[in-house]
This record gives C-alpha cells, sequence and structure tokens, in this order.
C-alpha cells in the first residue's frame, strides 16, 4: 500500500483516502494481487488492467439510495475478452454484479443459460440433447452447444492459466482504494502496464462528514436530518409534499494522480462518454491536455457500440464497426478498439525502451 | 388502459401520469397482458403481481446518471417460486437485468453456471462429466446435476405452462404505468387478484419539464445548464471545484390509487424497507393507515434475509428463520412468507365472498 511522501504537498486526493474508510478486504487483495502480479512478471506477460462498469454513490451510510452510472460494463468485460486473447494477463475491477468476460454471452435475462439446457429423458420431445446421455443428465442442446464449447473453453484457459483476476468494487471510494493499490503494484512492470478505464466513474461524491447515517425519510416522520447539515435533506413543497436536495461534492481528480505518481511508467487509456456530440472532441482533447497521458477513447451514449474515436497525442481516429440490421450479429467494436490499443503499447514499450537505452 | 374518469378531481397522481409519456411497447404490453389473464381466468388459477428491483430515476433524457434504490431483486425473485409452487399465476413486473426466478440461482458473477459445466473430451481430467456423452457435448457436471435439474424442472414447467409473464422496467415512470395497466385489468379476478409488491420504489423524481437533456457537465466546460431551472446544476465551491445539486419531487403515492381506484377488490401487500429498527414498525403502522390496505410487511436492510414483521389489521407478528452459520445454506425466509400470505389471501376470498352472499 502506498503513503504519501512528505515531498508532496497535501492535495484533495490525500485528503479523499484520508476521510474515507479503505475496503475491509484491502490488505487480503493486495496479498492476491501481488502473487498474481508476480506470477505474470516472472512469466514475462504484460498485465492490463481493465476497470469496468459504474461507481456506487450512496446517500446514506445504512445506504437504500444511490447515485449511479449507466454501465452494464458490455465495454469492459468484453474488451477484456480480448486482451486475454492477445496474451495480456488482465485484472479485471469491476462494479460488483456487472458483466463478466464470458459469462456476460449468457446474462441471466437475455440469452438465459437455462434455455440452453435440456434434460436427457426428455430428447423425445426436444430431439435436440445429445445422445448417449443418461437418466438425470442435463445437457447443452445440440444447436446451441458449439458457441458455448468455444466460450467455456476460453473461459477455463483464463481459468486454469489464471490470467484473469476479477476485483469487485460498489462504491466510488472502494473503486479508487482498488485503483491506487494495483496501480502501485503495478509499478514493477514499467512501461508494460497498461491501464484501460472503462469503468464510468463518478465526478461527484458525498462527503462522509455529511453522510446521513439512515434511509432519508420522505416526510412520512418528522425529519431526523433537518438539524444536521447532512448532504441530502427533504423541505416541503408548495403542497406540504416534501422535495428532496442532494448536495454532492467534485471527486478529486485520480486520473491526475494515477499519471503523476501511481503509474508513471504505464501507458494510460481513459474513455469520455458523452451524450452530445457536439462536445465530445472537445471533451476528449480537453482530457489529454489536462492529463497528459496516452489516449481518449472518447463515445456517444446512442453510437457506442459502433463507433468511437481515439484521441492521442498524434491526433484523432475514428473506429467503426456496421451497425447490425435486425437479426444479424452486431460485430464487437472491441474486437478493432483492443488490437489497436496493445498496438500502441507496442510502440510505446519500444520507444520507452529506446530512450532509456540512450 | 384506463383514463381519468370525470367524477375524480385532478390530484397529483392524474398530473403524472399526463407529463410523462407512456412506455413506447405499452399496448403490446396491455394485449399480451390480456391474453395471459384471459386465460388464467378461464383456468381458474389465481394471480399475483409480484414486483421486484429498484426504480431508477434519470437525471438526464439522455440517461448517463441516475438514483437508483439499492435492490438485487432477491426477495421479488424468491417470493415469485414460492407462488407459483402454490399455484399462482404470476406477472414478474421487475427491474431490467435483476434477478429472475430460477436463473437466480446461478448468477453470473456467484456461483457461475460456466463452472457447473464439462466438457466430454475431459472426462479424464474431471472425472465428472456423465459417461455417453460425445466429443463437443457440453454437460452439467455430476455434483451440480440434482440441483439443476430440480430448477430447470421448475423452470420448464413454468414456461410450458404459461404460468410466469415477465415484465421489465427501468425506470419509476414506467415502473406506475406498468402496474396501472397491471392492476386494472387484473380487475377480472376480483378479490383472486393479489398484489406483493416488492420493488423498491424511488420517492423521488426530476419532473420531466426540469431534466437536463444532456449529461450534466462537471465543470470542464461552462455550464451549458446554467441558465435552466434544471433540477441539476453544478455550482463552483470554494475551492474552484464544482458542486453538483439536485433538487427532486416527490413522488405521488400511487398505493393510495392502487388501493382505492386499480384494484379495489385485489389484496395488497406493500413492502417497507429501513434501515433504523427503533422505527421500523411505526412505519409500518403508518403505511397501514394511510393506504387502508391489508398487508405490510416490514424488513430492516441488516436482517432482511432472516426476519420480517407482518403489520396487519389483526396486529403484529414477526417471522424468523434461523441465521446460517458460515458454510451453511441460508433458508430462504420466503418459504415461510409466501404461505402467510396466501393464507390471509384464502381467508380473505372467503370473506369477500360470504359479504357478498349476505
Amino acid at each position: 500500500m502506498t503513503t504519501v511522501t512528505d515531498q508532496h504537498p497535501k492535495e484533495d486526493a490525500d485528503i479523499y483516502f484520508e476521510t474515507h474508510a479503505a475496503p475491509t478486504n484491502l490488505a487480503l487483495v493486495a496479498s492476491a494481487l501481488n502473487t498474481f502480479l508476480t506470477h505474470h512478471r516472472v512469466a514475462g506477460r504484460r498485465v492490463v488492467l481493465v476497470s469496468s462498469g459504474g461507481t456506487m454513490v450512496p446517500l446514506e451510510n445504512q445506504t437504500v439510495r444511490f447515485i449511479d452510472n449507466f454501465s452494464a460494463g458490455t465495454r469492459g468485460a468484453t474488451s477484456a475478452e480480448y486482451f486475454l486473447e492477445m496474451g495480456y494477463a488482465v485484472i479485471f475491477l469491476h462494479r460488483q454484479f456487472s458483466l463478466l468476460p464470458y459469462s456476460r454471452h449468457y446474462s441471466h435475462s437475455t440469452n438465459c443459460f437455462l434455455d440452453f439446457l435440456s434434460e436427457w429423458g426428455r430428447i423425445g420431445e426436444d430431439d435436440d440433447a445429445p445422445e448417449g446421455t443418461g437418466d438425470g443428465d442435463v445437457v447443452v442442446r445440440r444447436k446451441y452447444k458449439a458457441q458455448m464449447l468455444d466460450v467455456l473453453r476460453k473461459y477455463r484457459r483464463a481459468n486454469e492459466q489464471k490470467l484473469l483476476y476479477l476485483l469487485p468494487f460498489t462504491t466510488v471510494s472502494s473503486y479508487l482504494f482498488y485503483l491506487r493499490e494495483v496501480a502501485t503494484q503495478m509499478q514493477i512492470f514499467g512501461s508494460e502496464g497498461l491501464f484501460y478505464l472503462a469503468a464510468a466513474v463518478s465526478d461527484f461524491f458525498v462527503p462522509p462528514s455529511r453522510m446521513a447515517e439512515h434511509k432519508i425519510q420522505s416526510g412520512d416522520l418528522p425529519d431526523p436530518l433537518a438539524e444536521d447539515s447532512t448532504p441530502a435533506t427533504t423541505k416541503s413543497d408548495s403542497k406540504g409534499g416534501r422535495k428532496l436536495m442532494i448536495d454532492l461534492d467534485p471527486v478529486p481528480k485520480f486520473l491526475k494522480r494515477l499519471v503523476e505518481r501511481w503509474a508513471p511508467d504505464g501507458m494510460i487509456v481513459s474513455f469520455k462518454l458523452e451524450t452530445d456530440p457536439s462536445i465530445l472532441l472537445q471533451k476528449c482533447h480537453m482530457a489529454l491536455n489536462r492529463y497528459q497521458h496516452n489516449l481518449v477513447i472518447g463515445n456517444l451514449l446512442a453510437t457506442r457500440k459502433y463507433e468511437v474515436v481515439f484521441v492521442s497525442p498524434d491526433g484523432e481516429e475514428w473506429i467503426r464497426v456496421p451497425q447490425a440490421k435486425d437479426g444479424e450479429t452486431q460485430i464487437e467494436i472491441e474486437s478493432e478498439i483492443v488490437p489497436k490499443v496493445v498496438d500502441m503499447h507496442e510502440r510505446i514499450i519500444k520507444e520507452k525502451k529506446a530512450a532509456k537505452r540512450a
């Protein structure tokens, strides 16, 4: 774990860590990460941190209500699979219960895997269970088995070779503690470490000192919060109903901290999701200028599955895949994004090595 | 679909429906519901609406950020299974991607179903694939097959007998439109209709007239919202960072509308989730007094898996199951809750029938 060294003046980021409790399992995670990273360092493998899913911003200590960012985790989970195929070991820092590599192909609600299974005794009715299975066996139906076998084999390979480390978070604060831990441990990889930050991280949070302990009441009871300077209070509206007022502070800019201190030698890729096409490029360039990292991948909520823009010191480059028509399978744009990022990573590794020799 | 009749003065609930767009698929859903309900009415089956999961409150029209209520949908999904076992047809009105009956046993992140599968050619290594399967077949591993077969059979029965209608929602407004539709259509069941409202419905919303169109900016760009009276605006804090202020209106009390107009003859069960034990019972009694329905099931966030309290005109009754120790399987408290609710429902049906005869 890192501590703030004396040569740096205390900044908002330091205060953030000092005033938030670390995840209770942080020491265990740190130890498991150390094992994972050492193993792959010895094996000469590159490593990528893929962050994925949205961060939760609790409005109460005993959290019933929270602010969230839209993200099922599709970008992160899909990208992680392609990084694994390209030989990387992957730390998958993801929102708990968001999509995961491999199992994402069979979510419980769409493509429900129970629909893919058959019971031996029912062959007469289904006519698609493999022959030769015995009474009470449960088998994958014939028409689904080729695709499931492919997914299953990749999943097994990742597990058996210990290529994938799953690290779940829920709140924005647990995300930041884990990010710092992973990044500082990944320093042993130098330029061979890659950070692919696809998670949707909240810009705002409720400081612990102003957090309500219990569920905020909607006005049925005398407001227990009225005398506290809590971030969320209710007040009567003109009709006697109660309005909810929420007041959030900006999350310190941790990407700056990552670039400058936690991962000074790694390649860093951030994402920018917008809804307004007219500001997307401007926002990407502003992020790149502000943080001085390697690449911003911009995307719009409405078109994110078939176009993104790479904004780097080399300029802008749009990447597109055809938009699937009804009934067609959408080509995964991550199959284009990841190899391009890996190319850039290779170039950066070479440049850094050349610079060292010079 | 219902329309507001002239004899009722316009209330907040009416204004809510008039100022929110109905889900685009509402007509299709209404037609499918009609088929489902007619089928089970003819078959003499009772029907229960189970609502499940949290409602999303968007902060932007093109939604990146939203306020949410904590709920994985465990209570609803588990209860739905027990209602099916007790002979009810179930309309499962659930937050999209929350847990579903049957598939809930194998979420993609815990109990990942991929871990339960084996490939035929690997029997030598695993020694737990059934014998007799052929090359390339994917089968459920021996040690998991009994439990999965049980789940699969129940899932199949529910599908084949069309006992389960899955109706997903995302926002609080789509939830309310669907609830109104389901309830008014269920009037043909009279007292044989049951409403089991386990969803965590937001008390607050952002009126469409004050909704930001695009993602709210954190202050990198001149604030495009500054001149609007939007519900969420940013303002500079003392350090030049930007704070986010969110201002929400109270959601009209639709339970009142449900009890009085949409489902005057059905049995209605609501849930009350609190974090503070000292106010739980008081809140349950207040809800029962206010809405005059049949039952409030109270529960605390920390203990909801092993104790709940029934608050009804008959009084209070605690229901508890032992708390599982490490390694033990938790007895599902819904296996106690649902039969008790069904008992109450039977009593209410009898009383209403007796009252009609008298």
